[in-house]
């Protein structure tokens, strides 16, 4: 058995990462979702026990701390549009810097690093929660909260989060793009993608435990000239070829330092 | 309860693949391994029961099917090589049409699409097992053999197959690129890798149920030319940079199709 205080909290903005935080707090024991702020009407159909959907913000009562998750560009005019002072009011941008945030209330960053969409649940057990407060005493509610949904919690500056979300642009966005590549080529030869997704979630799990240089394989790793070039002349799309070319490089001249000034 | 024949199966090669193979039908009722041949006595320590391990072709033993798992460069070399004719011999590569083997046996591919480390533990019974054969009956045995690993066997022409394998390069090969790519920035500010684990695991999740094209998220996505500057001013290395941007570009076209021409 454990104590906690419960922190109460009120969520601005009912999209992918708003609705997720909303089912994550709703089954924590150490925080309590007050109410949620959306613009629309439409998107608070699903309407959560307990909690008190509002479509206006003079309608905000007062609660321990206030998450702003909007788009990007909303943020600064969100937290300036605010009616009160002085309270602590976080946004969970992974590339907005903290001090977008109005200077009337109390500053701070709960970014959750994970990709969401509607339709999938997401776990946030694992999901570390990388948290950042103007002063000591809201970082440390921060934390507190971070930890009612999250068993990794970690303090991240502006500096690191925004270096940190270019590294998750890689991991997340550009492996995705890839991803879809990969079904443009199954598809343009009638091939069936599923056939590449065993491989797919090995790729990922792979490195749970080991070093992504280290596992490095493929004819880029062997500079397997005969294979690359044979590679290049089946892809049908400059795109592509432009793709493997770049990549196939970079991988050449990361395995095979010797190699470097003749590329 | 169900009846099987039992297959006889010498493997050729004890590297990632051969050896791979080796734990897997150790494990299986309806096929059996006869002899393990390698060149080097050294990698023959590891001794399964009831294997005769062997380092020269000549102590080759008649089978219904000898599976070559050698490095792509050497196939042709090792089955001109066999002191036998007219039997059953298949090749384990993606990118290797059948018809590199040699005429004198009857040819066929047994290729597990899938990536396979020494020494990470890996479970057949998911990997899509492509065979090909030139006859019909090898290729009956081949579709039998496969099915005494797996549960997913599919017949995949040569042709098919290596433009399988060049999609597998994109799924793989690339996309392990990208993981050390985070890892160098993160390093490099001093931030642990670990921290993106989760996001790299839920990426890959995400496309078992949908589809790459449908799940793109990201500043190019959004054509977010803020962020992308952003981003493009933190990365130190030119080849990080030319990776950004040519991968930000082809996310761009994929998804904002009237931007094309603004490129």
């Amino acid at each position: 058995m454990y104590f906690c205080f419960m922190i109460t909290v009120t969520i601005l903005g009912y999209g992918n990462v708003g609705s997720h935080l909303v089912k994550a707090f709703t089954g924590s024991a150490c925080a309590k979702i007050s109410q949620v702020y959306s613009r629309s009407a439409v998107s608070l159909n699903k309407k959560h026990d307990g909690i008190d959907y509002i479509n206006s913000l003079r309608d905000l009562t007062q609660v321990d701390c206030y998450i702003i998750a909007v788009p990007d560009d909303h943020i600064q005019d969100i937290s300036e549009k605010l009616p009160f002072t002085n309270r602590l009011v976080v946004h969970t941008s992974g590339s907005v810097l903290m001090d977008v945030l109005d200077s009337k209330n109390r500053k701070g960053v709960f970014y959750p690093l994970q990709t969401f969409s509607k339709d999938t649940e997401v776990s946030f057990h694992k999901i570390p929660i990388c948290v950042e407060a103007a002063q000591t005493n809201d970082l440390e509610l921060l934390k507190k909260l971070g930890a009612a949904i999250s068993e990794n919690v970690t303090e991240i500056s502006s500096q690191e989060r925004t270096k940190m979300h270019v590294a998750a642009v890689f991991v997340n966005n550009f492996v995705n793009h890839l991803y879809h590549i990969s079904e443009e080529i199954m598809n343009e030869h009638g091939l069936d993608f599923t056939l590449l997704k065993p491989l797919i979630s090995e790729t990922a799990a792979k490195i749970e435990t080991r070093s992504p240089k280290e596992v490095q394989t493929g004819p880029a790793k062997r500079d397997d000239q005969q294979t690359i070039t044979r590679h290049l002349n089946q892809l049908t799309d400059n795109r592509q070829k432009d793709i493997y070319t770049l990549l196939t490089k970079a991988i050449l001249e990361t395995h095979n330092k010797t190699n470097e000034g003749k590329l």
